[in-house]
């Protein structure tokens, strides 16, 4: 083995172990849904708990039930502004929600809603959130079923903080397992990238930007249901990419499924006025938040179906194959750029874009 | 129809008809559970979802899921102190969410954790905090399924707020129906009232009081288990009483069955210490928040067993019988004191004890 080599198996066998929880402190970054999120939630709660089905970390868990498999999932609310172009906190909580069953090929059944409210928030802005989270429930279908409301003294919550748990069935079509991804398989992504966390930024008015873009906040349902009725059980992973952005769930599914995930950097889509505020604030797309954003990881011979899926929807009409999985550089995401080289893609460090969900 | 009875009818409408949310701002009230929790729940949430599921208000909704109805509830938890005698935030958020389902007549079976952390938060108070949750979900042997982190910037919340939802199989013993209360009903609470709420307020360290006091956090479950096993239909309603109290809980089922409920008040049991510091203080035991503390409704004829059946557990040897359905004066609850008058006992009003869970 050479002083190289030696480095790299150093490197990789800290990239695979258990991350440990060192800091003494809660900082900013362990919010950020990268590599400092990943230390709190696997050194810290998962240990704690120690159960499996906490421990396959999903985007929901599927808790056998009575009579079936039942998914669940949870996901907390606090994005400033909470209201900004294309969505607001409200619509974000039920489709983020939504989107968590959805990549574990469940369809939503029921949410429940706990706000967290700050006294003194003005009446019309809970309403507001309220009719945002009705409007959203109702177009998916889904019912909201439960819900409770706390309240905390002036300065103790930022307006609102909201967090929604869901439950759904796992659809018989799904064959969904993070592991089963193999050498060949290709990875889809279901429209631009970057969106959601451009928009956040922009709306927080901190910068001397403006910019026609939205939130891409969306259910992805449609979506999943098309993917699963083109390509059935070749579909084999499903992540939506939000906090941590398409680089973090990419290196996800490399770590579970040991194998290598190589991107081809050009075919990724992202808006150019995306791409222009990454360029200026020192940002690479790949690392920024979405909200209706799927990545999927499909058979080879599925490709074209999957893609053709994905584009029959609308939120999915700009996707495209933007790499493939390969047998060497295991656990690790390899940039292919547009001049030839490679780079390699880590997981999130830190946090560029805080509450951006 | 006297004047008075004239007068009495008004009221009697108004507290019947649906709730208006009329405030321009949310305040403390709106979190306490009595009067102003209900204008906004019932008056800014239930009708902009409005379905039948949410609409029921219980404390958990029963939602149809492939295989069978599934019992599903959430709750937030923002008590502060965050450690108090007897308990925490995390052993009370894994608690109060079991509670939600055991008096829907539920087991729980999966429970998801949401945190919301300020950022600076010390990581062995994390640390605590998910280790008294490890325990209290072991403890009533539930399944921590899934969870979620965020981080929020230094006071924009208190060390850590917590979600928990759940999930669990409504029991084939139970028949439990808030409507179906009636005439002749007894009313069974399951120890000593007020313990949690007070408890809570002298670990805030405001009061110069001292005194050797607990929470009465504790899963509910073998409580209703035990029910339903010595009285199977006969248990017709069961609620926890946690914000506003038993005498909210009266209220909300004197309010569905359409029947009135007369409390012995002598024969609820609350101890010297609990009674002493609401003296001081110019609150009402009733109007105290529990966290373990159940009150069922049950038929006459089985009132001895259903007694028999809480003292059998741990958490309910001190239950007591203090109430009985009457059927006038419906939709309200009366008191009769130990000198044999009546006093009116409403929902609560405003906010004595803010963030007590």
């Amino acid at each position: 083995m050479t002083d190289q080599e030696a480095v790299e198996a150093r490197i990789d066998r800290r990239r695979r172990s258990r991350p440990r929880f060192a800091d003494d402190r809660v900082t900013m970054a362990h919010g950020a849904g990268g590599k400092a999120s990943r230390a709190l939630v696997e050194g810290v709660i998962v240990p704690a708990f120690d159960n499996p089905v906490l421990a396959g970390l999903g985007d929901a868990a599927v808790v056998p039930i009575e009579g079936g498999p039942v998914a669940m999932t949870t996901d907390s609310f606090v994005v400033r502004p909470i209201r900004f172009p294309g969505g607001s906190i409200g619509e974000l909580a039920v489709n983020g929600t939504i989107n968590d069953l959805a990549v574990t090929g469940a369809r939503a059944v029921a949410l429940s809603v706990g706000l967290i409210l700050e006294e003194g928030l003005e009446a019309s802005v809970l309403r507001a959130e309220v009719d945002a989270m009705a409007a959203a429930a109702a177009a998916a279908d889904v019912l909201l079923a439960c819900g409770d409301t706390k309240v905390v003294e002036r300065g103790r919550a930022e307006k609102l903080y909201v967090n929604t748990s869901g439950i759904g069935v796992v659809d018989r079509r799904a064959r969904l397992d993070p592991a089963g991804v193999r050498s060949g398989d290709r990875v889809l992504v279901s429209g631009p990238i970057g969106d959601h966390g451009i928009t956040i930024l922009l709306a927080r008015g901190e910068l001397e930007l403006e910019a026609e873009l939205e939130s891409d906040t969306a259910s992805l349902w449609p979506l999943v249901d098309a993917l699963l009725d083109a390509c059935g059980d070749e579909v084999r992973a499903l992540r939506d990419a939000t906090r941590g952005g398409v680089a973090t769930v990419l290196n996800e599914i490399a770590l579970a499924a040991d194998v290598g995930v190589v991107v081809d950097e050009g075919a990724v889509p992202v808006r150019p006025v995306v791409t222009g505020a990454c360029e200026l604030l020192g940002l690479d797309p790949l690392y920024v938040a979405n909200e209706g954003r799927l990545v999927a990881f499909v058979g080879a011979d599925a490709t074209d179906d999957a893609l053709a899926a994905l584009r029959s929807t609308a939120a999915g009409r700009d996707a495209a194959i933007v790499g493939e999985v390969v047998e060497d550089r295991r656990g690790r995401v390899l940039g292919r750029t547009s001049f030839g080289g490679h780079r390699m893609i880590d997981m999130l460090v830190g946090d560029p874009l805080p509450r951006i969900c």
